[in-house]
C-alpha cells in the first residue's frame, strides 16, 4: 500500500473511533485511563526493551546527548506516564457541559454545549511520553487521537500505543480512539496534513522548525506554540523585595522553559536603587547578564545587549537587562520583542498594574507573580497539551476544555422563523 | 510596486491599526460607528454612482441576473448598511470582559479576559454590503479589518471604504483599522494568505469554490462556512401539528438559505399518518418532493430520491423525504449526510429529545423548533459574521464575541514557581 492510502486508512479508523468515543460515559473513559496506567506499569520491562532499540539506533546515528536523554524511557518516566493517565482520569469531564443558556423573546431557550472536536492529530518529536500524555487528554475530552511521533522513537511509541490500544479494546472502546502512523517516512506527515475533513485539528509539539513546517503545509487548523520570549517589568512603585524574588524566580528556577524570563525591564526612576543587589544575586547564581547602555553605565562589568538579543529565547542562564523611561516604554518594548507568551509587571500602583494587564497582549499577563507560573497545573487546569501562543480557539495552557468545541442547543416548543 | 509588496504594506498598516484600536474605549468605537452610518446615508448618491460603474461592467461581461442583483446597491441596501452599523454600535463591547476568575491554593487569582484577535482578513464575493457589515463587527470587537472584495465590485467597495476610513480619521482613529486591497489581481489574495504573523484570522464569505480555495492556500487560520445540508426528524412521538409547521417553515419560509431543510426524516411508525397531509401542503406550496422507496410506496407520485440527492444543498423548493426505522437510523443518516450545520428533532418524548441533542454533532441542534432559527439575530447575539461550520474557535453564528480571544490574567502578591 502506498503512503497516501496508508495514512488515509489510519485517519478513517480514527474518524470511526471519534464517533464512538464521543458518546462514551465519563466513568467508562476514566476506568479505561486507569487500566491503561496499570498496563504501562505492568509492562515496564517490555517498554524499556523496545525503547533500547531506539536508543541504540540513536547512538549509532550519533544523535546528541540531550536528544538521547529525551528519548530514553527510564522506569521513573514510565511511572510518570502512568501517573499522568490517572491524573487525567480524575479531572472533570468537559463533554456535555452546558456553558450558558438564555431565553429568547419567542420563548425558545438557546444554549451552548461542550462537545468533542473529533479527530486530533499530534505530531511530535523524540519524547515518547507524549504518546501517553496526548492520548489521555484526547480520550478524556471525547476525541480520537492520531499520533505521529519522531522516527527516532518509533519502537518506543509503537510499544506504548499497542498497550493503550489493547486496553481500549478490552475495555470495549473502539480501537480507532488511539491511532498511530507507524511508518517512519516523512511523507506520511505531509499526507496527514492534507486530510482536512477527516482530521479536525493538528497539534505539533516540538521545536520551532517542526512547528513552522507543520503550519506551512497544513490544510487542517493547527494549534501551536512558538517560542517564549518573556518579560518582567519592575515598575517605579515595585516592592523591591518582591520584585527581586519574582525576577530571580522567573530567570533561574528553570531557565530552559518557555515561560522563563529573557529580558528584565526596569523603570529608570528606581534602576539605580534596585539593580545593584539584583545584579549581584544573578551573578552569584551564574547568570550571564547583558545590559542596555544605561544599565552598563551603572555596572560596566556587563556585556552589551545587542538588538538581536532582545528577540532571543535563551532557554539558558542568560538575561538581558534594559532600563526604560516608564511603563509606556516598557509596554512598547514588550509589544515589539515579546513572543506574546508570558509577561509580568511588579508594582504597588493599581492604575499601572491594571493598564499593563489590559494592554499587554500575551497568552498570560501577570501582576506581581512570576512568569514561570504560566502552566496548566499552576493555573488549576490539570494536565495540559502545551501552551498555545495562537489567538484562535485556545491561548495559553491548553487543558482538556481546549480540546472541545461548543455547539448551540435549542429547546423549543414549536418556534418558527417569521 | 509589485503585488506582494503592495499587499504586505496594506497588512502592516492594518497591524498598526489593530494595535491602536485594541485600546480604544467602547464609547469612542460606538460614536465612530454611528458617524459612519450617517456618512453612508449622506453620500448615498456618490455610492450609487460608483456602484453603477460596477453594474455596467458586469452587464457588459454578461454576468448572471442573480449576480448583478447581488452587486447592485439600491437606496434601501445603503440604508440597511447604515442601520447595520448602528445596530452593532448598540451591542455590548466584548473587549475587556473577564469571563471567569478563580483562586489558587497559593492565593493568586487566575482569570480569563477577552481581547481582540488583531487583524482580521475578510475575503468576499460580489455583495458590497459585506464591506460595511464586516468593518462594523471587527471595529466593535477591537480588531482591524483588511478587506478583499470581489473584483466585480471594486468601485463600490472602494467608495464604501473611503467613506468609512474618512470617518475613522476624523474621529481620531488610526486609518489602518479599515484597510482595503484595492487592486483587482487574484494574486493579491494568495499574497494575503501567506501573511501569517501579520494577519491573524481569515474569514472567507461566499460560495464553496472561494472557501475551498482560501482554505487550501492559507497559512493563516481560517473560519469558514461550508454548505448547509439540514435535517428535521419527525419522531414517532411528535405533535403532528407542530411537526408540520416546523417542517414547512424549515423548507418553505426561505429555501435559498443555508439553514433551510433539505431532507425530512420521518419515523416509520407514524409515516403513514403524518405524511399524506404534509406532502399535500408541500405540493400546494410548489415544493418538488423526492422520496425514498418507502415514501414512494405511500405516494407513487413522488420522484425517487437518489443517493447523491441526500448530499445536495438545494437552496431551492426541493425536498428529500426519507422514512427511517427509528431515532437511531435518523441519527445515522444525519451523521452520514448532514453538513453539521442545523438539525432538528420534533418529539414529545424527553429521552429521545435529549439523546438527539447530545449525540447529533452540528453547529446548532434543535428540539421542537425550525432549523431556520440558526442565526445570530434569532439567537440574540446581534449581527453576525456568517455561520461557522468549523469546530475550531467558533461554531454556529459568529457574533462579535467570536471575533475576540481570551488571555489569562493573574493577580498575584509575589507568587513564585517552586
Amino acid at each position: 500500500m502506498d503512503i497516501k492510502s496508508f495514512v488515509l486508512q489510519k485517519a478513517r479508523e480514527a474518524r470511526l473511533g471519534a464517533r464512538a468515543i464521543a458518546k462514551v460515559s465519563s466513568e467508562h473513559k476514566n476506568n479505561t485511563l486507569i487500566k491503561m496506567a496499570e498496563a504501562l506499569r505492568k509492562r515496564t520491562q517490555e517498554l524499556q526493551r523496545e525503547n533500547n532499540k531506539d536508543v541504540f539506533a540513536a547512538r549509532k546515528k550519533g544523535l546528541s546527548k540531550a536528544m538521547i536523554d529525551r528519548l530514553t524511557l527510564t522506569k521513573q518516566r514510565i511511572e510518570d506516564m502512568a501517573k499522568g493517565l490517572i491524573e487525567v482520569s480524575s479531572l472533570p469531564d468537559p463533554v456535555g457541559e452546558i456553558t450558558k443558556m438564555w431565553k429568547r423573546p419567542n420563548g425558545m431557550m438557546v444554549g451552548k454545549m461542550r462537545v468533542p472536536i473529533g479527530v486530533i492529530g499530534i505530531i511530535y518529536e523524540s519524547r515518547p511520553n507524549v504518546t501517553a500524555d496526548a492520548t489521555a487528554l484526547c480520550l478524556k475530552s471525547g476525541n480520537a487521537v492520531i499520533l505521529r511521533g519522531g522516527s527516532e522513537a518509533i519502537n518506543s511509541n509503537r510499544a506504548i500505543v499497542n498497550i493503550l490500544r489493547n486496553v481500549a479494546k478490552t475495555e470495549g472502546l473502539h480501537e480507532g480512539v488511539v491511532t498511530f502512523i507507524d511508518i517512519p517516512e516523512r511523507e506520511a506527515v505531509l499526507e496527514m496534513l492534507k486530510l482536512e475533513g477527516t482530521i479536525d485539528l493538528i497539534i505539533p509539539r516540538g521545536g520551532e522548525g517542526l512547528i513552522r513546517a507543520v503550519t506551512e503545509n497544513s490544510r487542517i487548523p493547527v494549534l501551536k506554540h512558538y517560542k517564549g520570549v518573556c518579560h518582567v517589568f519592575v515598575d517605579r512603585d515595585a516592592d523591591f523585595r518582591m520584585a527581586e524574588e519574582i525576577c530571580f524566580n522567573a530567570k533561574v528556577q528553570r531557565p530552559g522553559t518557555c515561560n522563563a524570563m529573557e529580558t528584565m525591564l526596569v523603570d529608570a526612576k528606581i534602576a539605580g536603587k534596585f539593580l545593584p543587589s539584583m545584579i549581584k544575586r544573578f551573578k552569584a547564581a551564574g547568570v550571564l547578564l547583558k545590559g542596555c547602555q544605561m544599565t552598563r553605565k551603572l555596572d560596566k562589568s556587563l556585556e552589551a545587549a545587542k538588538e538581536e538579543d532582545f528577540y532571543a529565547e535563551y532557554l539558558d542562564k542568560i538575561l538581558n537587562i534594559k532600563i526604560v523611561k516608564d511603563i509606556e516604554e516598557a509596554m512598547d518594548h514588550i509589544a515589539k520583542y515579546s513572543s506574546a507568551h508570558s509577561d509580568a509587571i511588579v508594582t504597588k500602583d493599581h492604575e499601572r498594574a491594571m493598564r499593563f494587564l489590559r494592554e499587554v497582549d500575551s497568552s498570560a499577563v501577570f501582576i506581581n507573580a512570576s512568569t514561570r507560573l504560566n502552566d496548566g497545573f499552576q493555573f488549576g487546569l490539570g494536565a495540559e497539551m502545551g501552551i498555545s501562543t495562537d489567538k484562535i480557539h485556545a491561548r495559553g495552557p491548553m487543558g482538556i476544555e481546549e480540546l472541545t468545541c461548543t455547539k448551540f442547543i435549542v429547546f423549543g416548543s414549536g418556534q418558527l422563523r417569521t
